[in-house]
């Protein structure tokens, strides 16, 4: 041992403190208290898995794989069968390890001008957490008391800042509502940077910007498998401009989707029709819940565009442990500012949205 | 529009320019040509698959899933067994989307100190190529004659460089050999940053350094199931000191592996005995295809610990595609410098090794 005095003590944080950065060493490790309730309505799943008939069918795939051998690295097939579900050129499509690496992946490849990101609050953690993880700079601007964007603070903080990177969701996470599209639109056209939209719940808004790809040289879209029945797949899909894609490719991990995912994923789009009846189930419920929410004295809800409601009680954690109580897990959000006493509820089943909300009207009235 | 005169033209390179840094702009598209040969054995890969009985359990196991739900974050089933199986507390287990994922993390994590990776060459290109596109500077130190670590050489670019991290891929691709073991615990305890230590090909050498991260806070093991017999699955493993896990942790996303992978991993992990059995015909195998080429004119085969054999010839590129009319893929990695004429067969079944060798020989003495 040439330097045995340099090297750290057992447990000694000297290597941490010396190569990690202050953002990560700052990030409070994520853990979520485990709660086994029986109707789950906390993660924005589907509660619909695979029909018999696709099952069989994702079943016959599956046994088929060499999985021995590396996936298609290009997943070309699957490429090819969401070029067509999607009407989009197949050089505009990127797939990631669920949305979350797709984040990733363009906050590495996207943030060398400022390095700064700007996302409206609140809305999905990720764009945050991921970018303060890989060293860039966050600005974040309050949405309006409508949780739309506020476009003026907005246009000024992207004119003063000049992001690499603007993440809009919408549908929003936690809040459920579009954002204006007027206002995605024009934050589109000053931008210098990228604008990402995120539309892992658009399935359930009818609503998507992807026509504008065409038009916007700079505008991205990300989608998702995990909100409409496949979260257990982890697949999220990138949409953009050929040349935009290619560049954030190099940055992609040779095989990120592995060989049983893609297989069902393939099998689940090319037959996609009960996912399509899924989806229209899960909207007349959704305003269903919706309207039952609307007229429950205390309750405040925002109208939702996605396949979750965002709420506001007077009580959120004493409201949270009684459900759990009843077997009902919903999200609950409450901390002080914003989203003080807060939840989300996913929206389930019929009858897990009739357990819930007879809890939460029994809840309520005592 | 407010600044519409700033908007990028249509496949304007503007936004590359502006905010991809430099490293990545120069990045060439990862692309490999293909080659539809019926033997393959180019990837390293295990030539055997799932036996009868495992893949039974597998079918079943996988029909179970709620492919609707998220996968377990924390993969705690999967991480149990692996803490069983190599004995390793289960605080100190971290799983990837392969090894790739867990390289990025690591480069993530921990290049904030002077910024710097190090590693011998040629070796696996993903420490070089993930570390630029995350910004990192690399600090490539050439291998010795016999693609062992100079140690005078390395350990003086540790002392005037201070690394953050050190990869040493231990057996090395592509060359095959593993390092001397005393050279690299010189290393561990010389550098002051972290040194990974990646066995992917450990299995094939039957020699780990595991047992030394007990004593060194620094050493960090990557293990893979990608060469074993499970390349689709797409399942890295990171060993370390669970306060040096907790922080790479940190910069994971959430749902990293994927529910059919992890439900197919714990199945194979449980009934390891055929991986064991498998394991132990490719290095007999191994070591008999060695012993031919090693008697083969025009052959400068490298002594392997992997499940591969790296080997020089005269003309590479002719050779590789008199293979390729032979049905037989192998990798062809000549380039100019140290690589010229170099080539790596990976291990096959005992069938697919004697149509590589008698292919080979074939092509040499015509």
């Amino acid at each position: 041992m040439t330097s045995k005095d340099k090297k750290p003590e057992p447990n000694d944080p000297s290597i941490i403190v010396s190569r990690v950065s202050q953002a990560i060493r700052d990030i409070s490790p994520y853990s979520v208290p485990r709660f086994d309730c029986k109707i789950r309505l906390d993660g924005n799943e589907s509660p619909f898995s695979l029909s018999k008939e696709v099952q069989d069918k994702a079943d016959r795939v599956v046994k088929e794989i060499d999985i021995n051998r590396y996936p298609d690295s290009e997943a070309k097939r699957l490429i090819e069968i969401i070029s067509g579900v999607c009407d989009f050129p197949k050089g505009g499509i990127l797939l990631g390890n669920g949305s979350d690496e797709l984040i990733g992946m363009l906050i590495t490849t996207f943030t060398s001008g400022t390095g700064r990101i700007l996302c409206p609050t609140p809305t999905f953690s990720m764009y945050k957490l991921t970018g303060l993880a890989m060293g860039a700079e966050i600005i974040e601007v309050p949405l309006d008391e409508k949780f739309d964007i506020d476009l003026d603070e907005t246009i000024s903080m992207i004119e003063n800042n000049d992001p690499d990177l603007i993440f809009l969701a919408s549908p929003n996470n936690p809040t459920g509502n579009m954002y204006s599209a007027s206002k995605i639109a024009e934050i589109v056209s000053v931008a210098k940077g990228i604008v990402v939209v995120d539309e892992a719940y658009s399935d359930f808004s009818g609503y998507t910007f992807l026509p504008l790809v065409k038009e916007c040289e700079n505008l991205v879209i990300l989608r998702t498998l995990s909100k409409v029945g496949f979260a257990g797949l982890r697949i999220g899909m990138l949409l953009a401009r050929g040349y935009l894609v290619s560049e954030i490719n190099k940055v992609r991990y040779p095989y990120n989707i592995n060989s049983l995912s893609q297989a069902v994923a393939e099998v689940v789009l090319e037959n996609h029709k009960f996912v399509t009846e899924n989806i229209q189930l899960i909207i007349r419920e959704r305003d269903r819940v919706y309207e039952a929410l609307s007229v429950l004295e205390g309750i405040e809800a925002n109208p939702s565009d996605a396949n979750f409601i965002f709420f506001k009680v007077n009580d959120a954690d004493a409201v949270f442990s009684e459900l759990v109580q009843r077997d009902v897990l919903i999200r609950n959000f409450n901390r002080p500012g914003r989203l003080q006493n807060c939840m989300r509820v996913t929206i389930g089943t019929p009858q897990e949205n009739d357990s819930f909300l007879s809890a939460l009207s029994e809840i309520l009235s005592s």
